[in-house]
């Protein structure tokens, strides 16, 4: 084990590749090495990058961490389907970019997809952000495949969050959906040499300033659910600046405008940095992750202590109207009774 | 408390109203009644009704609402925003009601907002269904601003879901927005006067058999949480008729197509109970709602017992890297040492 912990901090790839196969897998022997190699963490600037599919995704993060790559920087790059394992999205995704940027080093590539726990993704992609971290690598790139609730849950462990839209894809609606506008730090119009790009990047500016003032103040919206703390906003007194995201048009597929999405990211982080927001929103995310894991751990323990055909009489009784759903629960933690005391 | 519970199944409205804001406010003596009166439930068809702003979704629930009562029919409308109880939009899709149906005892109307808890407002729901339940109200609506996560959660649990469209507001692609489409049983097309209105539910259609097959089997997707049971499709075996969701144009404001749209919903019932399917979704339903409640019950009892400082004394432990997350957690439970054991 103390082998694996100093492997992963020399920066070993098959120590990486191993240990991240163990956290996608939620093995036991997982737990240990986070524990060991979390005091070497918090380094690496993670960015999120989330959108529709069709945006060309992919293709930004291969452009993304291509220029990365160009200035010596190592490149950790996640992508994380959350709809099935089975769709293979991602898989593909790592393919056209193994074409581009195997043989570097400098690059780790891995997909992450569900094994059927809800929730267990955002725990896993957050374990592997770690493992990345910890290894090395400086920028570590987060892919979410789709825009629906757990893409914005992963996302938000993210230090910067790029929203993707591309033109013709009826975006100015589609950025709607699922508070995704509200989540974006910087947006990325890309395919941007497609009909409609400038029709899509005024839309989303105009957006940001009418029709979506929270987009300019996301942060407010986010709460820290165990000390149930109201965190400021992106600004850390009130007469301090706001952070409005620049939206940035990209052709990815031969690198246009990736230089000034790699200015707008730093630009975003030298920002949170100098308004001294970084601290306050790491211990934001750390609230939220205590919360989730202990959530889940809590009934996990009640799961497993619980045979299945007690639920399964739990439920007939209540289906059939001799005991009423709060009953039930007062019942199951009263059988438990020391659950909590 | 007996006087309470009896005066509701007698369908007592000053009972009603007082109930449901007692339930509203999550105040503790609304359990006890609760409890009484869950045996008594079970009887009305509740149907829920979502979809984005501007497609006239309270007119709809006021048309529907004014159809269910010529045929003589008790309706309770429950109105629920998740955004804000700070935003108006219910209480504004009341009074526009009010004028339409105040004075008529064979309806009840109840606004109900988020009071902060995450997760609350699907609970305060289900409650606020049962008591107009109980009281002998035939259909309820409940009718969700937005079409977030937090109102897929309350729309599953209806009978029969709509889904609401209406033209020229990008409606093909806003359908696809947090897998909209895939929790409609039936799908309405609002404002069917307004130019584009054909092209709508042609794409809607076309959606729906092609780009969107999952719109034909969605409830494959529903899972029970507590037994992981996987649940059949819409369909009891295999051989067995796919429900396939119809579209339906209406003019809200002028009671247009509100009839067609009243037998769209008695052919979903009609189908959901000769299949048998009424029995397992109900089961279904049951055990998401036994496995939140749990959920949540954990939760708050671990936080009522824990004092604030302990966790804000983690939370500076785990950022300065002297913990890390999974440790936090074990360490939590461990110090409730028979959580659950």
């Amino acid at each position: 084990m103390d082998d694996m912990v100093s492997a992963i901090l020399n920066g070993s790839r098959r120590a990486v590749a191993r240990l991240l196969t163990w956290v996608s897998d939620e093995a036991p022997q997982a737990t240990t090495i986070l524990t060991q190699l979390y005091p070497h963490t918090g380094k690496a600037w993670v960015i999120g990058v989330t959108g529709a599919p069709g945006t060309g995704k992919s293709s930004l993060v291969n452009s993304l961490a291509k220029a990365y790559r160009a200035q010596g920087v190592l490149v950790g790059i996640i992508a994380v389907d959350p709809t099935s394992p089975f769709t293979g999205g991602a898989i593909l995704g790592d393919r056209i970019r193994m074409r581009d940027l195997s043989g570097d080093s400098g690059v780790f590539i891995r997909s992450m997809a569900t094994r059927g726990s809800l929730g267990g993704l955002a725990r896993t992609t957050r374990d592997a952000i770690r493992v990345l971290d910890a290894a090395g690598f400086d920028i570590i790139l987060v892919e979410t495949v789709g825009a629906g609730q757990s893409e914005v849950d992963i996302v938000r462990t993210a230090h910067t969050t790029l929203v993707v839209e591309a033109p013709g894809l009826g975006d100015e609606v589609q950025a709607i959906k699922a508070g995704i506008l509200e989540i974006a730090d910087v947006l990325v119009v890309n395919k941007a040499d497609r009909p409609g790009a400038t029709k899509t990047v005024s839309a989303l500016r105009m957006m940001l300033e009418i029709g979506h003032p929270s987009a300019r103040t996301h942060m407010t919206q986010h709460h820290g659910q165990l000390l149930q703390t109201e965190y400021p906003a992106n600004r850390i007194h009130d007469d301090a600046p706001i952070w409005i995201p620049p939206v940035i048009q990209t052709i990815a597929t031969d690198g246009n405008g990736i230089d000034e999405l790699v200015n707008a990211i730093q630009n975003h982080r030298d920002f949170i940095q100098a308004q001294g927001l970084d601290t306050l929103l790491e211990r934001q995310r750390i609230e939220i992750e205590l919360h989730e894991r202990l959530r889940e751990a809590l009934i996990q323990r009640l799961l497993q202590t619980t045979p299945n055909d007690y639920f399964a009489q739990v439920i007939r009784q209540i289906q059939s109207r001799q005991l009423d759903p709060q009953s039930a629960v007062n019942a199951i933690l009263t059988s438990h009774a020391d659950l909590i005391s």
